[in-house]
């Protein structure tokens, strides 16, 4: 029990990053954090991790530095901008990406890695932030069998499964934009029933119970509906991180030449929503905006 | 154990007509049916099911009868047709229809069956050939108090949960099909992403296990899925009844003055597959149509 325990890095520490950090803390991990937004850093501070001045300080002191931010432009950022992840690796350290990018991003930012000592592992996650709280996310997994091995007790500690998908980065990613494209249809369509129903004068709350109930359900649909019904939109995933991820489904269907309308339908209604002003709401909110397009 | 069971007619003797034969049996209803397809008929005499040479004999030999056939026209020739139901009705008989159709034709049906001794109760029904088997499929229920009352043992022999969501047939149409606008869409959706995950070379066994346990998770999804992956399209739900659903859900939105455009791609790609010969394939073939769409 006085043994120092290995620390793992998290640099982002928004909903999901939170929750990987109390996880890895409960899996007697020490756990060293970067966040730019002072609050977040308060958050994991208080959870027992320690903060970091920057991604170079934490990437100096762990060996395996999990990076979990929003999107591509962030993750450049981290790893190549100032005071950077990549000029502090050291022989050996690992680089994870759990967000949700291009998987062509992925195996770009790995390649820039692999000109570093260091090696990056791709593992993207799904569940929300409560799973990521509970220690019980789904993640894919891919990168080099040794880097693998060595990162299987920080999966432990933060995934309920874990599903190693290829042996390059960017395996994952294809995983993930393509989960990614059911979650935001699901939602999307999801919120459009709510909306018809509530239009056409049923009880939203029996709408919801009956549906959960029945063929039209999905797990992302119980996820948010009682957020909805609630009237709760403060942000756990906000909307402009699935009007990102639809656009990685657009964008990936393109790429190989696939026409895929329900990506493209909610792209369309994630763009609207953002552009009305729900960007920064939970993602719940597509309910209302809806509703607002239903003349409710 | 000597006395007779009271006697229950179900019309349409089809993937769930079967299944609720059997529940109902199960629960010491005697059953009697009848079916236009011979086939179908043996099937239900098979489980123990006494076999009438038309809808009017049912009902003459039912207080409860349940209909359970596929469209609004079939429902038109059930009721009203040569040897149909409605003139066969004796004072209490009761009427349900379990089959997915517009509220507004609901509420017609339910107006003409007034006009006889008898009383419809609409009682749309969800969750797949295998829980009506099981007894444990999800019912809507609306209609009369007093007829929801007498109903209650066979809605216990049938369905694992009932939702008593109106006192007016066509209120439980409402529900309906807005589950199944979400049915059709994450089917669809769903197909259109497995189609695009292989394209990309992921492996489709691999991309059903990660979104399963993932965000992009529907009911539907883990249904289905595993028929598409052993290419077994033996019909237990066609792919013409979700074409009807969506539909339904379009029409629905369109009397209600809503933009509903995931109804209307779902409507797109079901008619598409059941004019490229999908029609009477089970619905999981969406996923074969999808891949042909994207030269697989």
């Amino acid at each position: 029990m006085s043994s120092i325990a290995e620390s793992v890095g998290v640099i982002g520490a928004g909903a999901m990053g939170l929750g990987i950090v109390r996880s890895l803390l409960r899996g007697g991990f020490g756990v060293r954090v970067r966040d730019i937004r002072p609050q977040a850093e308060d958050d994991a501070a208080r959870l027992g991790a320690r903060c970091e001045p920057s991604p170079a300080a934490v990437a100096r002191a762990c060996s395996i530095t999990l990076v979990v931010v929003v999107d591509r432009g962030e993750i450049e950022d981290v790893l190549f901008g100032r005071d950077g992840v990549a000029p502090a690796l050291a022989p050996g350290s690992l680089v994870l990406i759990a967000s949700t990018i291009a998987p062509d991003d992925i195996a770009d930012f790995a390649a820039r890695i692999c000109a570093t000592p260091g090696e990056l592992v791709d593992t993207p996650i799904s569940g929300g932030p409560q799973r990521a709280h509970d220690g019980t996310m789904t993640m894919m997994v891919a990168g080099s069998a040794a880097a693998l091995d060595r990162c299987a007790p920080v999966f432990a500690a933060i995934a309920g499964k874990v599903f190693p998908v290829g042996g390059r980065p960017g395996d994952a990613a294809r995983f993930k934009v393509i989960n990614n494209l059911l979650a935001a249809v699901n939602l999307a369509a999801g919120a459009e029933a709510m909306a018809l129903a509530a239009k056409a004068g049923l009880d939203p709350r029996q709408v919801f119970e009956v549906i959960r109930a029945s063929s039209g359900a999905s797990w992302i649909f119980a996820d948010r509906m009682p957020r909805a019904l609630a009237g709760d939109y403060a942000p756990r995933a906000a909307t402009r991180v699935l009007r990102k991820d639809a656009g990685l489904a657009v964008d990936f269907a393109a790429r190989h030449g696939v026409a895929a309308p329900f990506a493209s339908a909610a792209q369309a209604a994630f763009a609207a929503a953002v552009a009305a002003g729900f960007g920064e709401h939970d993602d719940a909110a597509m309910v209302e905006w809806n509703r607002r397009k239903a003349g409710l």
